[in-house]
This record gives structure tokens, C-alpha cells and sequence, in this order.
């Protein structure tokens, strides 16, 4: 039997788990909720689902779940809400952009006890999970720093990001996430700079579109992140992991292995452009986990507390741009 | 209106077709038909089609198309009833073992024009698909010479040899397809050499499993195909073409785009190892073309012709082995 | 006619020199002065050149040119000496561990007017050079950020870091001068972590194995430096440059273009190993283009002043670390 | 002390091995042989060495070895002569155009007993080293097959390859050598496919500009050469071995590390673009060897009787592609 499950959200994101959720032969995807009738409309010809208002889709005693893919203002309240109720929730990242709302989050998950998967889709990537295996298993002996480059291909638009937060909390939130997942260490001290040399509007709304930003453990570990909101050639994601004995990088995803000869050197294709082609396998697998989540076959691999601890990271790194110092991290309990 | 299709064969490469023909949402897979009552019933479970025999799925006058992808001696007579019947066909490879069956497919397919498709599936992956626009559109400049490296990853059973045809009739017929595909011209002569060195029971009975073979143009380019029934490393597909003014490479796709580094090197993932994975995409494309084709949005880009051309250089390449001589190819008009 | 060169310093790097410098074909190497006899009469025999005393070279009138490579603690004694008597000085790096010293040189080689090249071995690499160009010609469009990545080996000894001064002033220091030199703009914020995670003995001497610098220009461009004084596989010898319009990046050299693939993936070679090895071609540039500005034929590519820019870099870094925060640079006239 | 050597020929091939002897601190380069006046005279000023005839150089007793470097018809006259005398030999490739008078060279070096170093330099080259003792190894398992590229960046002119012989000894030379040394069984059928399709004037002259070479050895090892007189891209030398447990392979050594991303792709480096570019170091090798071999530390790596059956090899190519067919290799004792 196909488990019953809610999508919330039918924008951009929306579409994807959308997609996924119903080629899923362990998920019937039943209810699409958005506010927006053209999309939910859309998205329930595509899918099959039925479009319904919220009260209509929780009133469904059989939902076996739901897939928080609505705006970044209304996770916190359907967290609340939903878990109250007691149906597992996957939730996009981020949770909130403000830690409080984010540990009532965490309270309200903790409280009522529910599977929860935070939808952070490094972790779910083939490539970056073969990466932490190696960590894990020792393979590149003790880790001693990391190299996380992390570019998106253009700058979004001043309404995006003042909708989804500033560019530590909207981006960097990923990579502070892989920091924490590959350092094995919480990070105890962060530093940043920053600047809006791609779009100096960026800057006259408050925020930066390029940043580099230093983390250290307590046991010496350090991590280096580099942001740019612009990527002259696609969707920039690598990482490196140094370790005593060994490192291990995954390098960007070429779209082809077409290589042209000639006069002008030797020419490969480009690598993927946008970050729904680069993680479309992530995307799958997040599905396919949050499942297995609620069938109770695996635990949660992204909590919601990895969540909080994610936008602690990107608050002391805006307080470092800010105050021009490295701030010592203050994890709440 | 989804496209009611039958599928003939419920192995190997049956249920490739039928999972991409039951995921494309423009046809409706409606009949199985295997004479192994479990494989059928097996496929008919996962994809919802309704497991017949072959009279029964003709006798429906909805059928807008059959994919033939049953045991290559039954090709050619299932070629000629439904041509007769005027349903569009899409074939498996290859036609026939034998020209002269070959011939009496392509004359059945003329006669009945019906849309004929068949499942070259080279031509349909994107990879190749760009390499081969190059060369028609004169990036490369004339092209002078090609480079086909086309080995397995294991050698087949004895049994699978003595149903599908030799390393040439088997094997190498996909590559006399891309030859005569990049080429832009027909090969007039062949030249072959050959062993079983992988497993010498393949040349008691008869076959050989490595080989290298050049075909010549009239105007002078030449093709080397070099294969092999044994690869260490995985499903080795690549293709180079020398023009006057670039050379352009297909190379092998890697499973991850991992690397690790210490003292013993820089070791990279390996490559995909099976047909399935390394053809997945084409085998979608093709199914996809196949629609088109029967709705008439597009024309055959592999037609039933292709298949007795690839059949006649296979022929031409095993009398070259034998008499150890250069052979001038015989096409049949 | 050859110019009479006298070479200070026998040691691993004054080798390097003296090597390259018997076998330019406008040098004549006439002294090797080096207070360790054993050193000096090596060097001697391998280059013909006649070990002497410091005064004895000084007083030969026809030297055309002074090579210092001796103890880095002798530099600015050395500079001052030589330019008082306004002789062409090729010196290695660094200048001095004081930036009052190396305003001292600074000093002497303005007063003196004489030719004057530091050994900042990278901008002598022909592919950082050309990378150089790219950056400068515009074919990158505006420069927004840069990635360093520097890594040795492994550790030194704490005799070598306590003569040769800390990671800042020993390593980083030519990072410094690359991220000058490839930003087009002098840095005027600098922030700086580190750790000694890769050897304690090293954090108990007072200095750091690994660190992550970011500096800012007034612009604001970024560049990361990360160094670490342990690398698994090699000499890590990295950069990035990414504007506008393109990225461009030097990779490592690999020591053979071997690619061996089997069940355990596809594994090249490693990477060259020692500074000597990869910078080995950017040391033979160096000579000539000592020679060329003796000659007045070009000018100097790496000034004395871009050796005390460098070290006050690295002096803000060490600040930066100490106290936790991100240093303006001050830069003496 | 250094041994005194005369090198005969003082064209392209010529200065590489004045050069390298000039810079082998074990030998003294002691007389330049070459009717052209100019060219000995320039090659003498660059070298030091004492341009004279060959008689004189001859006539000085402490001669240790002669480099012939001269046109190929000269080759055999002057072993024969210099063998008579007793002296090493180091001669370039080919022995001769003639396997009769090949075999001569045999018989002189032969009933001479003296040192001889052929230059196949391929075998000289540190990668293509390291390939052929990973298979003596037994790192690839058994040998399967071969594939060697070699392709000339531009077809050379017609009084060259009246000079220097056809396509099959000239260039597929080195090539036969190679897969003689790979394999490590003599080859016992050749075929071979050629055209004329980069120069029509080169087929007009009798010979071949594009060719593809099958070779099989009694125990069914394959090998296919593929050569072409032009390359849009630079000096094309691959080699792959195929062996039952691992395939290694050579690939083409790039100019620059330097890679520049952009809407166009990931663009790379050309190649090396000529021969004494991509052999440099082989050529050295080649001196120190022959040093080596005049000292006795080391046996010959390339014999006389290699350069036999190479153009035995040659020879066989040719009648394939004349006579269409298979041609067993006829070896001589």
C-alpha cells in the first residue's frame, strides 16, 4: 500500500518533490496546497493530486505525511501546526531565518515525537555521500581541514532574497551544513568577509553575493567556504576533505564527455547549470529516505535540529561580516 | 490520448522497454506478450500492461505500435506479420542473422510503409547525438578518420552466442552502425582480424571475442573498430573523430565524479559498467522517438536499411577473418 | 661575454641557483661564498665556480651581479651591503622577518638605483604567468574573487620554522605576493585562522600547520588562501580566478600521464612532490630574468617593495590571529 | 673523465643529440661530421665541438662512440664502416630503407661484437617506461591487446618522404617497435588500410598519409596502430594496453596546466606540439644510455636486430596494403 502524503507548496521546489513524491511507487501523493490556484492546478494535472486547501488535506486522517515546500515565512507555523498533529513532516531548508523560531522548531519535533527530514540535499547526493563515507570509515585518516566551494550560477532577485534571507542564511546554510556533517566537530569559532562586487544592489539591500568564511573545532579543524552568487560557467559545487592520510574531492558534474580538439586547446562541455539538474538524484533520494523515515526502516539523516544548528552558524557568520571579528558560536541547548 | 503499445519479449532488454514505455506519458503500454508465462506476468506487474499472446494483442485495433524485443531469430517473422497488418514497428536490434531475411525485412517494411524504427541505441544517446552534429556541421572539417572502442565488460555464455550471433553479427553491429553514421559515407572495404584470447572455449565454438576491424571509404576515410568481450574496468564505449580541423571524443562516463588522492595516486571512480546504465538515457530517447515517429513528428532515424547495411559489413568483416583478405562490401540494392 | 655572477648561500636553494646559473649561457658563475667549507667546495665542483670569502668576491670590480640564497637572517645585512657598493641583487625570499628590516632594504635599493629581483618563485611559473596574462588582458572579465591553495609535503623541522619564521612569514608569504599580483589591487583587510593539527610540536613553538587567510581589497575582491603544512599526495600548488566573464585555474602537475584502470577505479599518477621539482622551470626563469635586468633588457617582476608589501601581509595575518579579528593593513610609504 | 664521442649530422636530429651530449656531464663532444659547412659550424659554436670530416674524426684512436645522425641513406654505409673500426654506435632510425641492407647492419654489429644503441626513443620516454614495466610486471594480467595512436601534427613534403621512406618506415616505424616491445611476442600477420586523404600529392606520390595497422601474434594478442600525417591539435601519442586484469595507458602530456571555464566549456591546454617537444627527455635518456651502454653498466634497450624486424614489420604493411590481404611475416634469422 502507498503511503498517503501532503505536498505544500507547488513553486519551484514544490514541482520537484512533487515530481519525485509521485514516481515514488511507495508514496501516493494525494493533496497538492497552495495558495496560488494556478500552481496547485498545475502541479495536480501533472501529479494526479488532488489541489485543497490546507484544513482539507490535515482533516485526511490517513496522511502518513507532509512535504513542507511552501515559502521560508511559513515553515516554523506548519511545523508547529503539523507536528502538533502528529503526522512526519519534511521540511525544505531552511526552517526559519530566526533561531528562535527554529528552536521552537526543534521543540515542537522534539515534543510530539514525529519522523522529521530536513531537506538538506548535499547530504542526499551520491557523490557527497561517498565522500562521507570515506570520512567516516577512516579512509583519509584524521581529518584535519576542508575546502567547500559553493557558487551559484547568477544572483537571485532583491525580492527573493528578501524573502529567503541574506546570503548566509538562504546559501551558505548548505555548505554550514556539510561543514558540520564532514567535520564531525561542531565548528566553535567563525569568521567571514564579504562583498557585493557582483551587484552592488545586493549591497545597498544589506546583503553580500560573495563571501569567504572560516570555521574552526575545538580540536583545530578547519573549514574554508566560498560563496559567490555568480558562477560564469554553472552551478559551482566541489568540495575537498583533507585528511593525515588521504583526500577525497568531488568535483562538478560535466554535462557531457564530449572533448573537442583543436587550435584552441582541448575543450569539454560545461558542467550543470542549475541546482535542481545538479542534485536531481539528491532530490530522489530525499523522497525515498522520508519513506523509509516514516516506515521506521531509517532514522531521520537530516533533524531538525542539524537545521538550528545550520543557522547558528549563519548567525555568527553575519555577526563576524558585521563586527569584523571571529565570533565564538553559541549553540543553544 | 496516450498511444496504446504492445511489447514482444519480456528479458533483458524487454523490461528496459517496457519500464521507459510505461514512464513516458504519451503511450500506454497495454500488452505483454512473452511465451514465458513469468517473465510476462512479472513485467505485467510492474508496469501495468495486461499479459497476452501475440494473437490477442493484434486482434486489438487500438494497437498504435509494437515494440519487438523478443528472441532476435523471431525478428524477422514478426517484422513481416505486423508490417502486413500496417502496425508501426520499433525493433530491436539486429534484423536478422542473415542478410537474405534481412532483405525481406526491408522489402516487407517498404511495402507496407509503415513507421519502422529500429533499436540502434548508439544514435540515441545525447553524448554521441552532439558528437555526430559536430561532424555534420562542419566543426570538425572533413573528416578523415574514426576511432571506435566498443568492448564488454564480460564475455557472454556460449548460449547467448549461439542465439544472437557472432562477435560481428552481435557486437560489432552497433559499431558498423556508428561507422556508417559518422562516416557520411558507405565503407567499401572491410578488413578484419581476430582471436579468442579472453576464453578459448568462444573459439572452439567457432566465434572469436577480440577484434579489430578497418573499414575504408571511397573517398579514403577510415574507421578502426576495435573490440573486446573482456574489459577489466567496466562497459568501455568511446568513439573518436579526426577531422581536418578538430578532433572530437566521446569518452567513458565515470559512475561519480569522486577522487582521491595520497600516496598511491589519483584514483577516480570507475565507469558505468553495464549496457543498461551507459544507455540508459538513449533507451528513453528512443521510445520517445518512436512516438514521434508514429505520430509523424519526426522521421525513423534508424531505419529498417540501417539494419541490413550493419548486417552486410558484419558480413563482409567475418569473410574478411575467414579468407584473411580485404573484402569489397556487396550491398543489396 | 658572460656576466661574473657571485652566489651566496650553498645550501638546498643557493644549489637550485648555482645549477641554473652555470648552465645559462650568459652567466658566468665565478664565486660561491658560504661560511660551511664542506657546502661551498661541493658547489664549486659541480659548477666550476671558485669558493671564496664574501670580501674577496665583493673586491673582484668586474662582478656583475650578487645571487643571494644564505640564511634568511643575513638577507638585510646582505642588501645593505652589496647596495651600497651598487651591485645588481637577485634575493630569495623573504627580504627579512621584520618589516622594519625590509623597509631598510627597501631603502638601500631605492638610494642605490640598482637592479634589484626577488626570488618569488610563482610569477616566474610559466603557467601562473600565463594565468597572469589571462587576468590582465581582460579575457576574464572583472577579477571577484581568487582561491589559493598552498600546501607542502610535510612539516618542517622547528629549527628550520624558528630560522626561517613562522607559516605567515615562511609559506604564506608567497601567497601573499600571488594574491597581489593576481588581484590587481593591494589587500587592505586581512583575517586569518589556524591550528596545528597536523603536528602539536609546532602549536607549543608558538606557530601554526594550518591556516585560512581571507583577504579584501577596497574593491572587494575576495581571496582565500588556505595552507597547510601536510599534504597527502604531493606538493598541492593551486589557484583560481574567478571574474566575471570566465574562471581560470592552474592544476597541479602530474608526474606521468599514466592512467591505469581496473576493479579499483582509474588511478593516474601522483603529483610532483617538492618545491624544487614543480617550480623547477620558474627557478631557470628567475636566472634570466636576473640576468635580463641586469642587462637592462626588463624590468623587475618582483621589486623589493613587493617583498615588504608581502611580509606586511603577513604580519596583519598574525595580528588577525592573535587577537581574533579582522586587521586593516597599514602599509608603510 | 669524459668520453670523447663524434656525432655525424648536424640537421634537426642532429642538434637535439649535440645538444643533450653537450649537456651529459659523461661525455665530451669532441667532433661535429656534416658536408653542409653551416650547419656544422653552428652546431660546433653552440657546442664546443670541433667541426671536422670524417676521416678525421675517425683517424683520433680515443674516439669511444659515434652518434649517426645523418640522412637515412647514409645509416648503413657508415655501421658497416664504424663497426669495422670497433667503436660503439648510437644510430638514429631507421637502420635503412632495405631490410636487406637492415640485415647487414645485424651481420656488422654482429661479427663486430661492439656496443649499439638504436634510437627508437619511444622506448626512452619515462611514461611510456613505466607503461612497459607495469605490463613486464604482470600488472595488467595477461595481454590482450594493444591500441597505439600516433598521428603527426602535419604531413611532411614530398622530398622528405622520398628521403625518409614511406608512411609504414618512416612513421609506423616507432609504432611497430612499440607494439613489439608491449607485446612481448613477435607479431605474425599484418594488415593494413591506408589512403591518401589529408594530401592527395602524397598518394600521387606513391605513398599513404592516413593508415590503420592490425597486428596478431601467434598467441592471438592483438594490436592496432592508427597514424595520420596530420593532427588539427598538436603531436598525437597514446598508447593503451588491454590485459586481463587492467588496462594502463599513456595519454598525450599537455602544454599547460591551465584550465579557463566559461560559457564555451572547460577549455584545457593544447598538447605538445612536436616531436622533440613531447620526446625531450626520451632523447636524453637515449645519451645517458648509450653512455651506459659504452661503459658496460648497461645492456642495449634498443638493438640492431629491433631495427630489423621493425622494418621487417614495415615491409609487411606495405604488401598488405598492396596486395589487399593478411600478410604472414617473414622474419629473417
Amino acid at each position: 500500500m502507498r503511503l498517503p502524503i501532503v505536498l505544500i507548496g507547488a513553486g519551484r521546489i514544490g514541482r520537484i518533490h512533487g515530481a519525485n513524491a509521485s514516481a515514488d511507487n511507495r508514496i501516493e501523493l494525494r493533496y497538492i496546497v497552495d495558495p496560488v490556484a494556478d500552481a496547485a492546478a498545475e502541479l495536480s494535472a501533472m501529479t494526479g493530486a488532488k489541489a485543497v486547501s490546507l484544513d482539507e488535506a490535515l482533516d485526511d486522517r490517513d496522511v502518513a505525511g507532509v512535504v513542507i515546500a511552501s515559502a521560508t515565512q511559513t515553515h516554523a507555523d506548519l511545523i508547529e501546526r503539523i507536528a502538533a498533529l502528529s503526522i512526519p513532516i519534511f521540511c525544505e531548508k531552511p526552517l526559519d531565518l530566526s533561531t528562535i523560531r527554529a528552536k521552537a522548531c526543534v521543540d515542537a519535533v522534539t515534543k510530539s515525537n514525529i519522523p522529521f527530514v530536513l531537506g538538506f540535499n548535499r547530504r542526499y547526493d551520491p557523490d557527497f555521500a561517498r565522500l562521507h563515507a570515506l570520512v567516516r570509515d577512516g579512509v583519509l585518516g584524521n581529518i584535519e581541514s576542508i575546502q567547500i566551494i559553493s557558487r551559484d550560477p547568477s544572483p537571485p532577485s532583491l525580492d527573493y532574497i528578501r524573502a529567503n534571507g541574506d546570503l548566509f542564511r538562504d546559501m551558505a546554510i548548505h555548505d554550514f551544513d556539510v561543514a558540520r556533517w564532514l567535520l564531525g566537530e561542531e565548528p566553535d569559532e567563525v569568521s567571514a568577509s564579504g562583498s557585493s562586487i557582483v551587484d552592488p544592489a545586493i549591497g545597498e539591500a544589506g546583503d553580500i553575493d560573495t563571501a569567504l568564511i572560516a570555521l574552526r573545532t575545538s580540536s583545530g579543524r578547519l573549514c574554508s567556504i566560498s560563496n559567490s552568487r555568480r558562477t560564469s560557467y554553472g552551478y559551482d559545487q566541489r568540495v575537498e576533505v583533507h585528511g593525515s592520510l588521504r583526500t577525497a574531492r568531488v568535483e562538478n558534474q560535466p554535462e557531457t564527455q564530449l572533448l573537442v580538439s583543436g587550435d584552441e586547446g582541448r575543450t569539454g562541455s560545461g558542467i550543470k547549470h542549475s541546482f535542481h539538474d545538479r542534485y536531481a538524484e539528491a532530490y530522489r533520494m530525499e523522497m525515498r529516505h522520508f519513506v523509509s523515515v516514516i516506515t521506521g526502516s531509517e532514522t531521520p539523516r537530516t533533524t531538525v535540529r542539524d537545521g538550528l544548528r545550520a543557522l547558528e552558524l549563519a548567525d555568527a557568520a553575519a555577526q563576524s561580516l558585521k563586527e569584523k571579528r571571529t565570533v565564538q558560536v553559541q549553540y543553544v541547548r
